[in-house]
């Protein structure tokens, strides 16, 4: 594969992983747990920004044996249930914050956060840019072990879209699905309720056209069912209908998990049940094991979930580490560039 | 319970169920098959619609032992692919307008299809009519095994709507779920992104609104989770949305079974593994096992899964003669009427 340039990172040298150590329902204690597990599994520099008081007590736990950690100070966390733009302005020191400006600086190649989604989006669009064209960051990747390598956009950041922005969507998609899962010249679907160019509701039936002007490698339209039929390798949908399946998914796999425990007891034993159940339940909460990238913004960003365990966050610091080596962004924003030079964007649409 | 008007029953006299012989994947083989082992379950008389030599082939195969079963002659059937209301036009005899004609003539006192869907609202809409306040029928119904109780609509029929007619929507799945489920005071939400009213896209924010209007029991915005949190009764959403899950949900059902085939192979024989996931199959796929009523229709209509087998079709007809049981129709029209005397609809939502 050519080589590609990517800004932040420095060839041959550690990769700077920043992590809000405060983010998430279990911090400090799971990312920091998490955040040194991680530095077992990659040449990196690890930089917590977080309460020094806390943040240390929490480093005190391990033998870190000489490796590459620094604690980067930060005041306070802004959480699940302030209004993102809000505490932006009146917390201007907070762990989020900060990670995001180091990576703003050149101090950090990434930043990993499992802080509350909506902050670390507003906190990127606003520290780092947003990509020309569009107007938000937008989430998304593989969502379902049952389809590993079929990345669905969005998954919550845009509830309301038009046409050229799925499109964007589309083209972000797709540059992930071919250079960080490696498929060659992904498949790219349109979410509707019929596979025929007829079929779906205004805003899909109006994309269709614009997908089919593209120089995306456009397939039609998919149905629910088509996510485990390997119809497509990035499937585009509004954030309201993506985030609604994947809440719809994990509440599945844990429902599915008791049910499960009931038909299964007269066969199994119950620990031999815990392993199954633990595996299913990561076949229907992806996202929580590995996290997944900020797409759009100038500068790499990975958000987890707020529930993640220290597992969840190895994961996502994994996560981070292999995105910023691939160098992702320079790629994504010529996408973009390419949409908007064939006349695909506008006010219009 | 009082007692309920409705105009198509005849108090003691056995139940006319018309069937479209001719509807479904596995027609008529399997749809004769099914309505005829129905008559087991029920004090009904069956009319079976189609092709007279075809049905009275397949009804050769069965004795009868003098049970009530008319034969009612039709020509060709509208198919999955072909537009509703051109095939509407061009085959005025075909097996599904003849049956719905039968609802409208009292000859028969509800129709269960397993026909293409389409066809069905389209006939149904234009031959009985569609309830004051709705602009095309709307289907619905519980479609998780591991929820059997919660109901949701729209599944298909409306992909783009005002929010003066997801209350619609609402105000007939509270009767169903009350009615036909038994559930006291239903608890009706809308499908979103998160709890809070200021959560959601432009439809649902403005749709929160109208819907804290209304009489109904609304108990707010629910989330993709909360199917399987018994946290609503009726969770409302397009059909849009109301159909990429029910499709989703049935393609996890068999990926999922696939999927645990592998995970379990230690632990059982295959003979044990096919009773669990047939368990499993069902639940995952609900309205293939019972079918739904076409709601806001002048008539009773039930509607069924096109790859339905026998059982499917049987269940379907159980659900049939319960819905004209209880007889619902009265009771929709009538939570219609409070919504429109309330003022909540009209052309500006």
């Amino acid at each position: 594969m050519e080589s590609f340039n990517n800004p932040s990172s420095r060839p041959g040298e550690p990769i700077r992983v920043a992590v809000d150590a405060m983010g998430g329902d279990h911090a400090p204690r799971e990312t920091v747990r998490g955040a040194v597990a991680a530095l077992d599994n990659h040449d990196m520099e690890l930089l917590l920004v977080g309460d020094v008081g806390e943040v240390e007590a929490e480093l005190d736990k391990y033998d870190l044996n000489g490796r590459a950690v620094k604690v980067v100070p930060s005041v306070g966390k802004i959480g699940d249930d302030e209004h993102p733009m809000h505490a932006f302005r009146r917390k201007p020191e907070a762990s989020v914050i900060v990670g995001t400006r180091l990576v703003k600086g050149g101090e950090a190649d990434v930043l990993v956060s499992l802080g509350s989604t909506g902050a670390s989006m507003a906190t990127a669009a606003l520290v780092l840019g947003v990509m020309d064209g569009l107007e938000r960051p937008c989430i998304g990747g593989p969502f379902l072990g049952l389809a590993p390598r079929t990345v669905l956009m969005d998954l919550g950041s845009n509830v309301d879209c038009r046409p050229s922005q799925l499109l964007n969507f589309a083209a972000l998609g797709s540059v992930f699905a071919h250079r960080f899962l490696g498929t060659e010249n992904p498949r790219v679907a349109l979410l509707s309720v019929g596979s025929e160019q007829s079929k779906g509701n205004r805003q899909v039936q109006e994309s269709y056209e614009l997908f089919e002007q593209s120089h995306l490698n456009f397939v039609g339209n998919v149905e629910g069912m088509d996510f485990f039929n390997d119809k497509a390798d990035v499937i585009v949908c509004d954030g309201f209908v993506g985030n609604i399946l994947i809440k719809f998914t994990e509440g599945m796999g844990t429902a599915l998990g008791g049910y499960l425990s009931r038909q299964l007891a007269p066969y199994m034993s119950e620990e031999q049940m815990k392993g199954v159940f633990s595996e299913l339940w990561q076949t229907t909460n992806l996202p929580r094991t590995m996290g997944g990238p900020l797409f759009g913004v100038n500068g790499a960003v990975i958000v987890g979930h707020g529930s993640s365990r220290a597992e969840g966050v190895s994961g996502a610091i994994n996560t981070a580490v292999r995105y910023v080596e691939m160098g992702l962004l320079d790629s994504m924003r010529e996408e973009l560039a390419e949409i908007s030079r064939n006349g695909l964007t506008g006010d219009s649409r």
